[in-house]
């Protein structure tokens, strides 16, 4: 089989570039290049039915949302509605880490319908299903053959995690330990038997499965710091100049490859691991976790990675993975999903304006015209959660009035218009779409929810 | 009458700068050099009986609530409960933004009841009380004194709102025009009479009042950018001049002095603009309202302007004004008053722990080695919404467990400890508060909410 970069590389401009390159508003022969070069992925099993959508270099930031049952809590019903809740505000992808019992009949529901790209853990099945102790290598190449035939369209594989940089780890100490749960589960094998990891010994076999299905590998960082205060230490970017050689072995074996990147990070240290990581890895798009900028918020850490989110973004960072105010606390809720959701765009979007990409100018301008001018519906329109900013102004006592309760009648716009339309110099030229047609798609591309 | 810069000029380590001394860490004769200096200020009028706080150069970054009535929704007990939720989720400083009918009342009711410094702008009780155009100069400097006499901290004043720096900023252009409050005010006051700006034309005499009850100016930045497409532009810039200036006169009466910026910023020139303030404005503390990173998530406010917040206190801001979800949309409820003050707290903590200040990095290293001991009741303790952080988790079906509901038995906590535990090389040392006393304090000075 045929994965998009041995095409790119052949010079062959499949549909799914085609359809990327109309997406971001790129030539379709530069989605090709940057394919070919592995700067852009395209996460798209060959068995999945989905649009395509690229991440990396020159691409809107994209933005991935956790969801999947636990031990603790297994209901499909709600792993349903927390994908219904991610695409409704606006994912690009959905990652299902389930590990309850019935892992594959989640996984096959959840495939059959996201319209967006799918990934797994795929040692979360294999640790789930028997004590990691005992992990057998061929119950774990099984493992993710079968979820490649599945369809999954990305794969956290976290080959890094091996003898020499856990040993490094361990020798320099930390606040929080291996706080990945595949590095934890993979740590604890490798300490317990001796043995080489095998995602890392049998890394050829794995780019096979991958090739195969045009799995596109997301390298995963199984010793990421989870304290700000592990950041950016030996473990950590001794296992990043691994991942760097994988994905180096991984392209030149024809696979697709992202790379996993932290975690926890100082405000100061986050543009600097964006650098490390694409000096290192041949600038493959560049995943990353929050990264959470304090550890101290549990109850608010869709807001401390959305701080670190949007600083990496905006340093170069192509892909955000949601984090939900649930975390370290619980499986999020379906309402956990939506909060984290529309945090992390938000990182995107103040990403995307620094680096231009995914119309985000465009968009704020078109928001701020309508402010100026009092629009309140192409405000909402505009609004990355329509519907939460309908309900706040129209569920308060300016319900249908121009201006809103915060200032009444001393509105700084109401104001300030009057006085221009006096005789100021300055007249907004405002193109109101109040009563037009709902476009599909706002100014930046982004496809705009659903009207409720 | 002596103001603390004054005094500090003469040498004279007051009572106060002990007070912000002792909660800071640092010698009281480094903090009256830089009261001296005008790098830190003392918002305490000296009618106010409350325990001072400072703001300023190495101090830990402060943060800002703003509450009040306005004509649409005028509840006093709504506006005390607003100040009760802000004290207690650990806002530095309240101000108080009524423009409802009993402007007075509410004041003294929150200047007696809170133990923070408490700040105002005086304008919105002269535009709520009349019409602006009619505006009487004596009125104006009247209810500047009346609240000075009152015990207000800080007062903002848009000073920098000039005929000359209105007309720059109309030949320009924006796209959001002028949207303070109080920019706009003056701006139509101006352009409908021609005359200048009182509090410029006065401003000896506005010094003399501050003086005298040891007001601190919040010199405001009327023109500052409402839309990241204006922001840094040539009429918030010239304003900057101004405040510059005024700053140096300002200081050179004995008053104390910070300076106010935006708004709403592209991420990528927010450290310009801390840059820019501290170099005018003789490196006067720098107080921000946000700043937005992006201008379409009405809704989310208190998330965009966390991104941005945070990243100006990296690059030097030392006072965050917050911004709630109900930012562009209406009044702030109690329950948005608990999200916005959280953010910004989340922001503040951010930047302090690159800038060293406040012992951030002490409380993330407590929180981190709580977090791999699995010790909920200490993660409780240091986090900054104890109340909430224990409900996420004690809500759900992991209570009382040891591992949440996210992992289940394959938390990587519980794991990796079990690894090092049996011969991994690093064992993290864990002070375990659980049983102690409640502290007062959390490792980094902030007061922690009293249990509930």
């Amino acid at each position: 089989m045929a994965t998009h970069l041995t095409q790119a590389r052949a010079g062959i401009v499949t549909p799914e570039m085609r359809d990327v390159a109309a997406d971001e508003g790129l030539a379709p022969e530069l989605v090709r290049e940057r394919v070919a070069a592995g700067t852009v992925v395209i996460p798209k099993n060959v068995h999945h039915d989905i649009r395509a959508r690229g991440v990396g270099l020159g691409l809107r930031t994209k933005t991935n949302a956790n969801i999947g049952a636990s031990g603790f809590h297994q209901l499909l019903d709600e792993e349903i509605r927390k994908l219904e809740a991610a695409i409704h505000h606006g994912a690009d992808a959905v990652m299902d880490l389930s590990t309850g019992d019935e892992i594959d009949r989640v996984r096959e529901e959840l495939l059959r319908r996201s319209p967006l790209p799918l990934g797994t853990v795929p040692l979360y099945q294999v640790a789930a299903e028997a004590s990691i102790r005992s992990m057998d290598v061929e119950t774990l190449f099984q493992c993710i053959e079968k979820q490649a035939r599945q369809g999954v369209d990305f794969m956290t594989v976290h080959c890094g995690v091996t003898r020499d940089t856990v040993a490094k780890l361990r020798a320099h100490g930390r606040l929080a330990g291996i706080v990945s749960r595949g590095g934890a589960l993979l740590a604890a094998w490798i300490e317990a038997t001796g043995r080489e990891n095998p995602l890392y010994e049998h890394f050829d076999r794995l780019c096979d499965i991958f090739h195969e299905h045009d799995v596109t590998f997301s390298l995963g960082d199984g010793l990421r710091p989870g304290a700000t205060g592990d950041a950016t230490d030996r473990g950590q970017v001794a296992e990043l100049l691994v991942l760097g050689e994988l994905a180096e072995r991984a392209r030149a074996r024809g696979c697709q490859v992202m790379i996993e990147g932290p975690g926890h990070v100082p405000l100061d240290q986050i543009a600097a691991n964006v650098q490390l990581e694409k000096r290192l890895c041949g600038d493959a798009p560049f995943y990353v976790l929050g990264p959470l900028t304090i550890d101290f918020a549990p109850g608010y850490d869709h807001i401390t990675a959305a701080i670190g989110g949007a600083v990496a973004a905006a340093a170069g960072a192509d892909f955000l993975c949601y984090v939900t105010p649930a975390e370290h606390l619980r499986l999020p809720t379906v309402a956990d999903v939506i909060e984290g959701v529309v945090a992390t765009r938000i990182a995107a979007c103040s990403g995307d304006l620094v680096k231009g990409t995914g119309g985000a100018r465009e968009r704020n301008a078109a928001m701020s015209r309508a402010r100026k001018a009092l629009d309140w519906e192409t405000q909402y329109l505009l609004a990355l959660d329509p519907d939460r900013a309908r309900n706040y102004k129209e569920g308060s006592e300016a319900k249908g009035s121009k201006v809103c309760t915060m200032c009444g009648s001393l509105c700084s716009m109401n104001i300030d218009s009057a006085t221009t339309a006096r005789g100021g110099a300055f007249v907004p030229a405002v193109a109101s779409t109040a009563g037009a047609a709902r476009p599909e798609r706002a100014p930046d591309g982004c496809p705009l929810p659903a009207a409720r």
